[in-house]
């Protein structure tokens, strides 16, 4: 690991997405997803059931009678939403958004207890609680969420109150947890307070909140298990004690740097992003190499194509090596999300092709199949196939739902995504000192600050429908620069030109260098070969045995019965496959469809009378095969899909 | 369906089952299980839970002090044991055994209550609250088993102990439960009962005893339904409100004649084969029909290639047609039992070749692979495919053990096991007037008193390693006789010859006719051909697309690790695979173990860090497989198993 290749995000305020395909994400979320979340935290949803989201922010701030209402960890939600509203705000200024914004905070911080303490749950109930079940009830969880929103809305407004009253209620946890006698040797049971306080670090600079993550990463898993002692300390329940997880649910049975991936995945990679951050700002060898053994084992060997991991309903948790069932998955969108979190800190720490591979991976299949195409329903479960029959009838896949839902009363996955889609700029791009990495392709202007002078950037392109990128430099340096561009893992081929002509580069980790004292005026274009590929798996993942996925670009594909009629398991892909590639506009937005032969095999010689027979030679139909965009699949109601094709 | 052709099965007392085979399970359960069991039902067994079972009737009979331990059905256990005494009794006279036997029903009916009540659950907790949860307080489940006990011990030994007290508690069952005003208008949650009064039914002749079956039936899912009322009127718990299942786990959503094959697979099939019992004392058509259709539903659509039932550990049930997981599966050994019991009735209201085929399937696999080629350890659940990692750490296969284990305080199907193969002479011979029915093929001696005289045949077999059977017949009436002998449905070729010569014969739904007047010593030969097939499964059965099965005679084989290596899911066999033969008298009692060329997935060029990549063309290597007979699974430590293989 070389430390001088560290990379820090730009200022998401000198990002501006302009276009296409990330901008009517960004849009959906700006116009359907948070004015309905806002509604929803104030329990305004029709036929719903309430949230008390805010009401319990004015109910612990004397401000209304009443009682806590929803889970413990509740006030999530509203942090969540608030900084989705503040990245949205620095790229779509809305005064009365950020009025709202506004009050919201001033609920929040009226809550707030002399001591600094915040957390709704227990001051409505019982304040001497506080802090007795770190394991189950967090209050820590909710801290880290709040200081994201805290720094996010600083960033977008430059207004401090949250952060300062978030800067507080830390002063009050680094004086009752940590490594002093008298403390508790505590860490939160739902990891994200980590990456958070590197976030309010990197505002405040302050060592104390650095200090803080790095204890909290440092003693987890350590023995005797902090979580053990609590449970018998405060009596407190533990759902997982029978179960072969235990306290490996919690990413809390082994000392971190030990750990393989395991337990609850969205946690996981909670905690694998806080581990990165502190990483990062300390150096810490073992540290690194932890993150990039634990990223190894779980995008090598527990990552489904679509960029979902975490294999199991049964603690929404990885499983083991190779174990990736399409058709039981869990695959939770927060998990994607925590994922592409994750690979945006691992690119941090080294700008490496794989790890923007795996960003792009989750960003354009597992994460945003988690939103319908109108932005008004979620999936919490992404499986890689889907028989209604089955999630109706079969207890064992009863979570794999066939259509989005509207959101719920207790809710991570739609504010999550809310959050992810609207700072999307601080995943595309990055830079150290002179060096300007660009990881994902968007249509937009960015500026870039670096040490020696401004470098703007303007970026037209139709991705991931193309792999034609054309880029203008708009401001320069007078120093040389390098511009780092990516080469995606399944580009075989690509050409780069400097103003039409050939250009001058090297090649390193999946990106493409381009070193010099480039003129304002410049242009860059990167043509990227974006064939149609037949995927195999490792034959190690036996659910995937003698089957093929599709992908063109970053994008997997899939096989619908809207578009292919029902029973997909008896559909066929021939290896040699040649697929046509079909621009439609029209199709929830715009996406590039394909179409390919494909083959049927026949079951009009079978009635549904006979069950086995002896074997005969199969007969198979030729037939025609249309796919869509993975994300794309269920916004035409329920059917069967499925990604691994059987292969002829 | 002809009444006429009904039939009955023999005395037991009647049937010599002296050779191979199944003579060797019967042995097993004889020196092994019967021991083995009653000191489990005394708490006897070292390291091992306490039953209870026997000093429960002590209690209740206040022959000692104590409290009720164990499950609410904790009684059934020693009825099942005492049933499958009684068979061993009757082809195996044994003194002692007869005498521990008579100790245990003297300790049973001493628990008898002055009304005829005998449950030690209530007996000893609290007699008033009895008949207050019939929907999941088993009390007429144990009522069933005791009866089913009490008739078998009657048959065996002429003693009437147990079978008048069960006599005197149906008497009060009947005065509370049944069609009559301030009766409760009640059926058993868990079903037995009413097989169990057909088979006292058939000794006491008593119309009472038939009509309290009837009405079980008759009552079964009307509205409203009675488990509804109950649950209310008791404030009784419902495990299963917020299941899709609710009422239909217990096949008391809808009235019988409306059914389809639903809920807990054992309960189901107890259900069944009462409702074929009750049908075929009442030649009721309705009912009839209702047992053909639901037959066909459940043999044709949801039967594994093994002849077990029940694909899902949720509620240990039916899920929908050809659902058929051969991981996640459940197929209790019991629910194959229960089969048995069904297709035993099915073919007693109709001789069929398809009934005796699919009894043939369960016995031959999915129920005798229940037990270890030792007899002392026990599967309730059996796979047909086995990854032990998944077991370990998959919670959706937990359920899924890689090796039998010991009889539990709590247990089913080693009892039950034990039962049905000391008394397999019910099963494979029946008649009515002066026809004789040969459903399986046991090598011994059957006396089959038919109305004008006495038929007797020897039998000589290897059954199931060789097709050849030889019977000699050594008794005669002096009318004509038709001998009906079963030509399995797996066999396309036979050959029947009379002393050496062509015999004259009709074929008729799966058995030849042979019609006349015998004389004694007459032999008559059947040469079933017996190939190895290669069985595909309708394309309906998502879980079996593009895999092969392997059979032989009525026996299903399966690839082992322990033969063929690990990673079963990368085996191919040819679609064209010729099949070598080996007898192998040594390998457990005795098999014929099949061996053939197959093909393996090379995986050399992948490592264990790449999850995905562009489609090659997949290299095979050539290799060996050695196939076992499926029941001898586990038998030699844990490993991967897999009964469904890909077809190259």
């Amino acid at each position: 690991m070389d430390g001088r290749k560290m990379t820090n995000p730009l200022n998401l305020r000198d990002v501006k997405i302009t276009g296409n395909f990330w901008k009517d994400f960004m849009e959906k979320v700006r116009t359907q997803v948070i004015p309905y979340q806002w509604e929803a935290l104030n329990d305004r949803i029709e036929n719903a059931e309430p949230s008390f989201c805010m009401k319990n922010f004015r109910v612990a701030a004397g401000r209304e009678e009443g009682t806590h209402n929803g889970c413990v960890f509740q006030d999530s939600d509203v942090a969540k939403w608030l900084e989705a509203v503040a990245y949205s705000l620095m790229w779509h200024p809305d005064a009365e958004l950020e009025a709202t914004a506004d009050c919201a905070i001033d609920d929040i911080v009226a809550a707030q207890q002399p001591d600094g303490y915040l957390n709704t749950y227990y001051i409505i109930t019982d304040l001497s609680r506080r802090f007795t079940n770190l394991k189950d009830h967090h209050e820590l969880y909710c801290l880290g969420h709040f200081i994201e929103a805290a720094v996010a809305y600083y960033h977008a407004t430059g207004k401090d109150k949250l952060l300062n009253a978030m800067i507080k209620y830390v002063d009050l946890v680094d004086s009752l947890i940590g490594a002093g006698e008298g403390k508790i040797h505590g860490y939160p049971g739902h990891e994200v307070v980590e990456m958070a306080l590197i976030k309010l670090y990197e505002v405040t600079k302050n060592e104390k909140h650095l200090r803080l993550a790095k204890y909290f990463i440092d003693e987890r898993g350590k023995q005797p298990l902090f979580f053990d002692l609590e449970n018998k300390k405060h009596g407190n329940g533990f759902h997982w004690e029978k179960s072969p997880f235990r306290f490996a649910y919690y990413q809390a049975a082994e000392p971190v740097r030990e750990q393989h991936p395991v337990g609850h995945a969205v946690r996981a990679v909670y905690l694998y992003s806080g581990m990165a951050d502190v990483a990062r700002e300390t150096g810490d060898p073992t540290l690194i190499e932890a993150c990039e053994r634990i990223w190894n084992e779980m995008t090598h060997r527990q990552m489904y194509v679509t960029g979902a991991i975490g294999s199991s309903e049964h603690g929404e948790a990885f499983t083991y090596d190779y174990d990736l069932p399409n058709d039981t998955v869990y695959a939770e969108t927060c998990a994607s999300i925590g994922l592409a979190f994750f690979a945006q800190r691992m690119l941090n720490l080294s700008p490496k092709g794989e790890y923007a591979d795996v960003l792009e991976r989750s960003l354009f299949n597992g994460i945003i199949s988690g939103m319908s195409a109108d932005g008004k329903s979620f999936f919490y479960v992404n499986p890689l196939e889907v028989l209604p029959e089955a999630s109706e009838k079969d207890y064992l896949r009863r979570h794999v739902k066939v259509e989005r839902q509207k959101w719920f009363g207790c809710s991570c996955c739609p504010p999550n995504l809310a959050r992810i889609l609207t700072s999307l700029g601080s995943y595309a791009y990055s830079k150290n000192e002179n060096n300007f990495y660009m990881h994902l392709y968007i249509e937009g202007d960015v500026k870039i600050e670096l040490s020696n002078g401004t470098l703007g950037l303007s970026v037209k392109t139709d991705y991931p429908w193309n792999g034609s990128i054309a880029m203008k430099i708009t401001e320069v340096p007078e120093m040389p620069v390098t511009v780092a561009l990516r080469v995606p893992g399944w580009c075989k081929k690509f050409d780069v030109k400097l103003d039409g002509k050939a250009a001058d580069y090297t090649v390193n980790d999946g990106y493409v260098y381009l070193n010099g004292t480039f003129a304002s005026g410049t242009d860059i274009t990167l043509e990227l070969d974006m064939p149609v590929l037949l995927l195999e798996s490792n034959p190690r993942v036996r659910e995937n045995a003698g089957k093929l996925a599709v992908q063109r670009g970053p994008v997997i594909y899939c096989l619908e019965e809207a578009d292919n009629g029902k029973d997909l398991h008896r559909i066929y892909v021939p290896a040699d496959t040649a697929f046509t590639v079909e621009d439609a506009p029209g199709f929830f937005g715009g996406a590039a469809l394909l179409s390919s032969p494909g083959l049927r095999l026949v079951q009009s010689d079978w009635d549904t009378e006979t069950l086995y027979r002896e074997a005969n030679t199969p007969e198979f139909e030729n037939i025609s095969l249309k796919w869509i965009p993975y994300y794309l699949w269920a916004n035409r109601g329920p059917g069967e899909m499925a990604v691994w094709i059987r292969k002829k």
